[in-house]
Formats: structure tokens, C-alpha cells, sequence
């Protein structure tokens, strides 16, 4: 493994509601200096979940996504509050937006998003053992949930509809882990 | 598919060198205003290209990631210029990267990364037909090539080394892509 580059420096230069951007100064091993800026996270990760309605049947939900300005396909997603867990928050925003809950629930994988632009990191979260139960969300409009296939999953991810490389990555691991 | 909310006013709030963070006002069509923030893109997509050194085996780079303070195993991507089109951006990022160019180059699915926070896209290119090529690229240091089988997939994907969201959803299509 290469030694990491030293940390020079690292400081705000921009800062909005929702998103901090650092400036970070770096050194690497071989001398070479860089400056680079990151999107700094919060200290709690999201979660992704993946709803399995029976060992076939996975719940996407079609929501606005305004960074996109369309609706889109994808799995429940939302962040961990300081007082959950990611399998809490899992079963908190599957009943948020999906109209379930989940008897079992298991962290499958932590996902980074862009490791040399942002520090986030997103906990895939498969549920079983599904039962009706809704919870209030902040959702400005209820959500579309549609069933789907994992057995036509290329069919699936190959729609125009559904792009989110998150969604994509957690739909393959989970159909790769209930096969196994 | 639902009517889309009106954007009553998009501004930008915050700005970095290389962040720009715009604030959108939107009322749903059920009436429903909420206030949102998202990362603005360049007009310029970026790829992430899938190499094939032959039917089963894909090249990785080791990388170090600032936002993650890490070096992760991933695949080559980078932004697309001004002067180019996907496939001319991966052939390029793959020489610099990996030390190939491609013969047999193919767009495989634009992908989203965060739907609601982010209007990125990046396009996943399978290069094939690959011969020994460099270009001078603007990395600190050389970057590390690793060769995985495809036909090892799941466990590749199961290493803590290897976490970027956009990574794995571009293995798991390039395989059923090259499978079918």
C-alpha cells in the first residue's frame, strides 16, 4: 500500500445550508504538492435500502430529484440521525416512503460516492420480512412505489428512468448476496 | 408519471473554485412549496471507463481519494473536455490512467449520483481491444494498476478497499453487458 500524502493544510472556502467545501493542501510521498477541494460531510452517514417484498420482488420508489429536474426511479434513501443507527434509519425511512417496515434488516456494504471529491458515505441496508406500517416523512408529495423483478434486473437498470449509480451498485450486491 | 414542480427561482448561494451551490424554490403540483439545494455541474459529463485486458479481465487503479483521506481501488474516470465526446474522454483518461488506449470503445448507461442533490452524470465506457499507449496526465504521482477477474465480481466488490458507488455499478453492467 503507498503512503498516504501529508495534510498540509485544510480550511472552509465555501459554505452554504446544506454543504461545506474544503480546501485541502496536500504533499505527496514523492514530494509532488496539490491543492484540492472536497465536499465535507456531516459525521453521519445515509442508508440505502433495498425493500425485498419476497425473494424476488424489490419496492423502488419514484421521487423528484431537483439536482436531475425529472422524477427518477430508485431505492429509499435518506440520512442516519445522531440518535439511529443505519439499520434504524433503514427501517425509518422504508416506512417513510415505502409504507413498510422490515423484521430483518442487514448492512450489506458502506458506499463512497465520488472518493476524491466528497467524504459521504452511503450504508447499503437490505430488508426482509416486510409489514405494512407508515410513518410521517418531510416528503413534500407521496412517493410511487413500484414492484420490480431482481430476476430482470439488466432489463431494469437499463432503463432511462433509473440512473442513480447508488441504486444501481446496492440493486446488483443484494441480488449477488440472496443468490449466495 | 407525475406533473413535475414549478422552479419558482434558482440561485446560486455558495462558490469555490470548483463547487458551485445553487438554491431552487420549487411548488409541487399539489401545492407543496419547499426550498432545496443542489451541487450545479458544468454543461460536461464525466466518464468512468471499464477496461478489458481480455473476455474476463478488468484493470482497477489505486488512487488516493482526499475525500475519503484514502487510497481506494476504482476505475479510471475523469471529466469530459470541451473538444470531446464520451468515447474520445475514456480512450484519453484510459491512456494517462492505465497505460492503454482502446480499439473497441462503447457507451454503456449515463449515470446519476445523487438525484436530489447533484445534476453530475457520468457516462460508463467499455474499452476493449486494448494496446499499450500513455498520455501525459495531471496525477501527483503514478498511479497503481491492478488486473480482477469479472468472474470474481462479487467478491471483489465485497473488499473495503474498494467502496465508490459509481465503480461497482459500472462492473456489475459491464459483466451482464459482456455476458449477453
Amino acid at each position: 500500500m503507498p503512503v498516504k500524502p501529508k495534510i498540509l493544510n485544510c480550511q472552509e472556502v465555501a459554505r452554504s445550508r446544506l454543504f461545506r467545501v474544503q480546501q485541502v493542501d496536500l504533499r505527496f510521498s514523492n514530494g509532488e504538492e496539490r491543492v484540492y477541494e472536497r465536499l465535507a460531510s456531516g459525521s453521519h452517514a445515509a442508508v440505502i435500502v433495498v425493500p425485498m417484498l419476497d425473494e424476488d420482488t424489490v419496492l423502488l420508489i419514484r421521487e423528484y430529484g431537483v439536482g436531475i429536474e425529472d422524477y427518477e426511479l430508485g431505492l429509499p434513501k435518506g440520512r442516519v440521525e445522531p440518535n439511529e443507527d443505519s439499520l434504524e434509519a433503514a427501517n425509518r425511512e422504508l416506512m417513510e416512503e415505502v409504507g413498510y417496515g422490515a423484521k430483518s434488516l442487514q448492512n450489506l456494504k458502506l458506499l463512497s460516492q465520488s472518493p476524491a471529491y466528497m467524504q459521504h458515505h452511503t450504508q447499503i441496508v437490505l430488508a426482509q420480512n416486510l409489514y405494512p406500517q407508515t410513518a410521517e416523512g418531510d416528503e413534500p408529495e407521496p412517493l410511487i412505489v413500484e414492484p420490480f423483478k431482481l430476476s430482470q434486473l439488466d432489463e431494469l437498470v437499463a432503463r432511462e428512468d433509473l440512473t442513480e449509480a447508488r441504486s444501481i451498485a446496492a440493486l446488483y450486491m443484494a441480488k449477488a448476496f440472496l443468490k449466495s
